[in-house]
């Protein structure tokens, strides 16, 4: 493909953005990127420096390493083995996320992360980044595309071949694609919202709970999450109703809050001397899960990553299925550029089954990380599930396994994952710990229900 | 109330604005209202005068009852006792909707009832009609409105203390109610689209069908329907795919469009002689099912009408469902006015339920009216039940008449079919003719799974 010098035009430069221009510059397109917010390179340290924190899991990896920047990733990432409980009173008890020694998840601080990739995307030949310029409209019938210089309030209008909006959540693309006609939307809150606070280091940076572990307060309606960033320091999100009797809406008085949190998460709360401050401060964020189609607009514009699917936290996928969108397209682009049409068609056409499976998959996990983590019966499962997983481990690969550890389609893991259910459910009706269980009825179980699957691309 | 003049201002002065503005100014308020379009009174005749037509039911008659209008909108009106059934071959067969002589809908062209609305609205004290006033941007924060003069381009700014939606299904007043934040929406567009047809009057304005009924060519994947107007001619639309084989994309030359007609509805083209110019120079339109949520903005915004809640033609509630709310807006202002806030919240609280379960009964109904009705189960299925209903009048009320006929809630309406149609698949499971009914299972079914209810409201 070295003889195009096509050019592609991004919108947005955040992390989907600045690894597409990677993928893309490596097949030998041009790309100019278009980003509203300054040049965080440029930033003082301070708050983009360890905000929210990401998991970075295989498909993630997968697509870093296509570009050949695994390693380099993983060198500014803490591994996380599983998830240390908290429970109110009572020991810590650790749930091991997988059961092979590489069976692991990686904190990595957002920040950091998108300055890494726009520095790897501006050393590729053929690159632009522009900083402080944003996208206030594409006029789909005309191909015309403006963009206001935020510095000197210019607003230019340009004519681009092929656009893809990487532009996230709440993209200016996308929302510009909905005067075009039949354009399917659909956009949940959830009645829950977040609010970022820390936990500072100790001396020397030490760290002042377990390091490689995604500490968790379940607490049934709400809980508080913490990730270790490289500094000694937890990002704590506390995950809460915005309205209600115990609410963002309702704890706002300094009194109130600390009460609140002495009470729900005492170990957490000896760890942040700055906890009213940073509640007070910080923004309270929303939830939302966003599904749309079709992603593209004939052969000239495509939604990539959040702008086509914006799903909620809770199973750490956001920014991997984003990245896997890059290999996916990259597939696409392969199997049939030059007509951009089918490589935007078939780029949809494979990808929003696995999209809205993981979006629904990410919503039930929030039910099962601030509440089934403490159930007996559910801890039960998971014991049993990677025991089956050791017996027949090319048939029982615990949904959690299919969607972290390997690159199984996501359709295929929240299909699987409720066979799964089933079997774990009868295994564990009439038993109380996971060395009871009934082998005879595991076999036949799994051998009716579960074919024998080819793995595609596990960890590492 | 008499004493406030507080001003109320509507966005959009089609069916449910004018209405809207006739309860408001009874109630003793002034009503501005804001009209992108020209005022369609001096419209010439032409293509709005006979332009897709209603079925007017129950709700919208009761609606317009309240504010005086009925007897006079039931004069511009042909009732229609049933559907009638044009299979390609073999005869025609007439469909009762309901078993009692007033159990009958009304066909009404959208374009004169409008018309009529907007004098009926503009005789009431207080009320004042803007046309080619588009609105174009509320700042929900500051409560600034925008709206401008088509004729003059001017933009006026304006700061309304309450401001009413009902700019139907691609409302400007919801577009930005999407940047206030955790505002939910889902738009679901059908693969299939419509095309307006018509058949013209015999000599003497003699119709050419029969003229008490709306007639159906089902034909499983795609129908043709036409609806009476005074004039002696039908209006008639074509449900048909978007893409596909047999699609709008697909029948686009002369011959094939004459050829497809004939085929598949015979005695219908005999009787459009200029079938192909239409065909060719309307417009296809797209169907749409919006869902959102919250309608209301603090105490200041309200969506209503299609602007709250579109749905698909199917049912041929989309305008009962718009009057109804006028009702049930009523009622909340009666309850909690001068607290806006709470007449808002509380409508939406009320009738979020009912506008989801006619949206999804509509969706069902294109499947019965495309499909089933050719179906000689579901047709010995009808049958059964209106004999159930005339034996447990007071429990079992077929759901097309709960809604069309009686003003339960949509939802109710939506539990009792289903409920219905299991004690229905019961009865005929094992019959092949409405007299060989179990009358000791029907008894026992009746019994065990339908209450006794009270009737809010049947028809007249």
């Amino acid at each position: 493909m070295g003889a195009k010098r096509e050019t592609v035009t991004l919108i947005g430069a955040g992390l989907a953005g600045s690894l597409l221009a990677i993928f893309l510059a490596r097949r030998g397109f041009r790309v100019e990127v278009y980003e509203k917010r300054p040049d965080i390179r440029r930033d003082p340290a301070g708050k983009a420096g360890r905000s929210i924190n990401l998991a970075m899991s295989v498909r993630g990896l997968h697509a870093l390493g296509q570009v050949g920047l695994r390693d380099e990733v993983l060198a500014m990432a803490i591994p996380m083995v599983g998830r240390l409980i908290h429970p109110v009173d009572g020991d810590r008890v650790l749930q091991p996320y997988g059961q092979r020694e590489n069976e692991v998840i990686y904190s990595v601080s957002r920040g950091e992360l998108n300055r890494y990739l726009l520095s790897a995307a501006e050393r590729q030949d053929g690159v632009r980044l522009h900083f402080n310029a944003r996208c206030t409209g594409v006029e789909f019938r005309t191909g015309v595309l403006y963009v206001r210089d935020d510095a000197t309030n210019h607003v230019h209008s340009l004519r681009p071949d092929r656009v893809i909006g990487v532009d996230g959540s709440a993209s200016a693309i996308r929302t510009a694609m909905m005067n075009v006609g039949r354009f399917d939307l659909s956009q949940q809150y959830l009645t829950h919202g977040y609010k970022e606070l820390t936990i500072p280091a100790g001396p020397d940076s030490a760290y002042r709970m377990e390091r490689n572990a995604l500490h968790i307060w379940p607490r049934g309606m709400y809980m508080l999450i913490a990730l270790p960033n490289l500094d000694g320091s937890y990002t704590c999100t506390l995950f809460f109703p915005h309205e209600g009797e115990y609410s963002f809406a309702s704890l706002q008085d300094p009194r109130q809050i600390l009460d609140f949190f002495e009470m729900q998460f005492p170990d957490a709360t000896a760890l942040m001397p700055d906890l009213t401050t940073l509640y007070l401060d910080n923004p309270t964020g929303s939830l939302v899960t966003l599904k749309c189609f079709p992603w593209h607009y004939r052969d000239r514009v495509l939604l990539l990553g959040d702008a086509a699917h914006a799903i909620v936290p809770f199973f750490g996928q956001g920014m991997n299925c984003a990245f896997e969108d890059c290999t996916i397209l990259d597939e696409c682009i392969e199997a049939h550029w030059p007509d951009w049409g089918s490589v935007f068609e078939s780029f949809g056409r494979r990808r929003k089954e696995d999209t809205d499976a993981i979006a629904d998959m990410a919503l039930a996990n929030y039910i099962e990380m601030r509440d089934l983590v403490s159930d007996p019966g559910f801890q039960l499962r998971q014991k049993v599930g990677f025991l089956l997983e050791q017996k027949y481990p090319d048939r029982f690969i615990p949904r959690y396994s299919m969607v972290s550890f390997h690159r199984f389609p996501y359709s295929e893991a929240l299909y699987c994952g409720e066979v799964q259910e089933g079997i774990l459910r009868e295994l564990c009706a009439s038993i109380s710990s996971a060395d009871q269980v009934d082998w005879n009825t595991a076999e036949r179980l799994v051998g009716e229900r579960l074919d024998a699957r080819r793995t595609p691309g596990t960890v590492r």
